[in-house]
């Protein structure tokens, strides 16, 4: 099973794709989408394009994003509410359903607890994931969402393979 | 010169297409694009497959979107920022440039005060383009954004002559 996990940002949109094969983790690719132009709808259509293909190249079978931070800062929070829109889109257009997982929720997974910083967070992906080398901070959050839902995956296949044993 | 005026919103986004013939304002159709689904990627991909259907049927060549009230309440401003980024995007992908214009700029265009109810700017739309009628409120808010956006283009193309007469 492929995974694509996805950090949403207007200026910049980290992603990073991993396969899970039984219960190993694999590092496939990972990156940064960045948006150009000045206008804002030629910014969210660039991040549209780059992230499509970022999508057509790599296949991925499942998807999640970072939830986003709600702060006092409403006019951050429209930015990057806009960018998470055309993030959440392009799995949709690919008929993949969306997994949402909140920073610290993220954090705890990867890192064990839920407040670590960025370094933390790299030095976890790339223990998780031999070989890997995230392309930045957001690349790297990416990862440890995709790395997030994984074991959400893992998990909800294993309880569900129990749930039919004990049917048999 | 046709121009599509847009309100978006999670739930119901309103659009509205008018004709500018000279200096005669023409109204064409407006509607509302309901989003279907539960999941927020179902949603956002429902809106986007239905906005992009307008905008194949009506081919508009100039666009303009409502600009958000960012207020306090962050999870609301992040689902309309999800929503306005969909909005933003089909207009772009229609190679179209998108006008932003903040809603109180939108009132003073169409009724002449800037803080004018739903039923006044539904009564002034109705009287701007003869034989309009809205399809609910946010239809006519998406008109009365058309109407203003044309006002504006109008504006910009006089200027435009008289720089050109001038220069002659």
């Amino acid at each position: 099973m492929r995974v694509i996990g996805l950090d949403p940002g207007l200026q910049r949109t980290g992603w990073g794709v991993i396969d899970l094969r039984g219960s190993r983790l694999v590092h496939v690719a990972n990156g940064v989408c960045a948006s150009e132009g000045t206008a804002l709808s030629d910014r969210l259509h660039s991040l549209f394009l780059k992230l499509s293909t970022v999508f057509a190249d790599w296949a991925p079978e499942a998807a999640a994003v970072e939830q986003t931070f709600v702060n006092r800062d409403g006019a951050g929070t429209l930015k990057l509410g806009q960018a998470r829109g055309i993030v959440m889109l392009v799995p949709a257009r690919a008929g993949l359903a969306v997994g949402e997982y909140a920073p610290n929720a993220v954090k705890k997974c990867v890192v064990g607890v839920g407040h670590a910083d960025k370094r933390q967070v790299d030095h976890m992906v790339r223990l998780h994931l031999p070989g890997c080398d995230p392309a930045g901070p957001d690349a790297a959050d990416a990862l440890a969402v995709a790395i997030c839902h994984a074991h959400h995956l893992q998990s909800a296949s294993s309880v569900a393979a129990a749930v039919a044993r004990a049917g048999a």
